[in-house]
């Protein structure tokens, strides 16, 4: 499978042209940016390549590509090459409709996307609090800050009464969201869901989808991936 | 019209509820993001009402609404709210599907939410380098860092060689753009323009577009307003 291939850093070869019927996911197997790329190419049953990037050490052509230098990126047989990870999956959705994952009222897709962007503000913590806390310093007004942000999240799906953001099927919401939801043990951070029981409930109905499933890496990868990378040399091959 | 009333501050009462058959705006007469989704409206000749929002003394029931406090802010007559500019401007695309606005082709659509996540990195220059230059500090390494991302947009725009950003017509990222280009000369920037001739020409285009001119104010009004705001006291009734 290629998305278990060595990244490719400075110096590397280019890869060949993408090939036809397929699209290519240029990634880092750790990087939860990717992983919502890659949990939609597999939702949908997309056929696509995937080429690891290192990211510590990125090759030109790749910058070429991306000129912001970071991953997910999708690169169609034609050359077209689309980043930023919420835009890749907004891409796979307009171009495969086999399994629709964002909802077809204008109003339901906004709600998606005003949430996504909250989310979006408490993405950083989940980084931060783990770094500070290796390095000895007081992580607890952070940790009350998510916490906080954790029980607004819980409070969105209490009011809906359904099983997932997006109602009582996983849509393209919950995937964009997973991805920080899966590292929460490795980090330390998983007390910080104790005041959101509904959101708990949640992250156990999402670990029994076939697409999350398929692409999680068990705890004992993680922890060595994050070991290497809290020391800043991240190992992005770790366990291949 | 409903765009020239005067803001609504804390302690107001709240406005009553949407009527049928129209969309309502809660926008800052100056604010340039919601400008996006007036001209979005005035584009496709969407019947709605506007409140001004007293953005440094919010009215509670306007907090209830969006939690984020900003503008802009849409309301239909059922209740639904959508915050984000962004968000609000894909809303109107997706419910009045009259004049379209974004492109049918996916890649196409990717593409202008690319160069909006470009242009979102260059927006806090506009604000940041007049402030500093009214405290008499040194602009120049700012001025030299929005100076190379609009020449990166001219080299967009170049290499396409249509007239506007999506094409030979006005798209969705145009008017995404413009607000900023539109406060230009009164913020002391226009010189920052001086290496992207065809970003010249497209601002000179712009301004003769109906939705434009319907919607942007003076010379004279627009300093007036930044005076106040520059002071610490925004007069958001300016002009009225």
């Amino acid at each position: 499978m290629a998305s278990s291939e060595k990244c490719l850093g400075k110096g590397s070869s280019p890869p060949g042209p993408v090939p036809k019927g397929m699209i290519r996911l240029y990634s880092m197997r750790f990087c939860p940016f990717a992983q919502r790329t890659r949990l939609v190419l597999h939702a949908k049953g997309i056929k696509h390549d995937t080429i690891n990037i290192d990211l510590k050490d990125k090759p030109d052509w790749f910058l070429m590509k991306n000129p912001l230098g970071l991953v997910p990126v999708l690169e169609t047989p034609g050359g077209q090459v689309i980043y930023e990870s919420p835009i890749t999956c907004d891409y796979l959705e307009d171009v495969y409709p086999e399994k629709k994952l964002l909802p077809a009222d204008p109003f339901e897709k906004a709600q998606q996307k005003m949430l996504l962007e909250h989310f979006s503000k408490a993405t950083p913590y989940f980084y931060k609090i783990p770094m500070m806390s290796r390095k000895g310093e007081d992580t607890s007004t952070l940790e009350e800050e998510l916490k906080e942000k954790l029980i607004k999240l819980n409070e969105n799906l209490a009011s809906k009464k359904t099983k997932y953001f997006g109602g009582d099927s996983i849509t393209m919401i919950d995937y964009m969201m997973w991805p920080w939801f899966e590292r929460m043990d490795t980090s330390g951070l998983k007390h910080c869901m104790d005041g959101a029981p509904e959101l708990k409930n949640w992250t156990e109905r999402m670990l029994e989808d076939p697409s999350i499933k398929a692409i999680m890496f068990d705890s004992e990868t993680y922890k060595g991936f994050y070991k290497s990378y809290q020391e800043g040399k991240p190992d992005y091959d770790y366990g291949l």
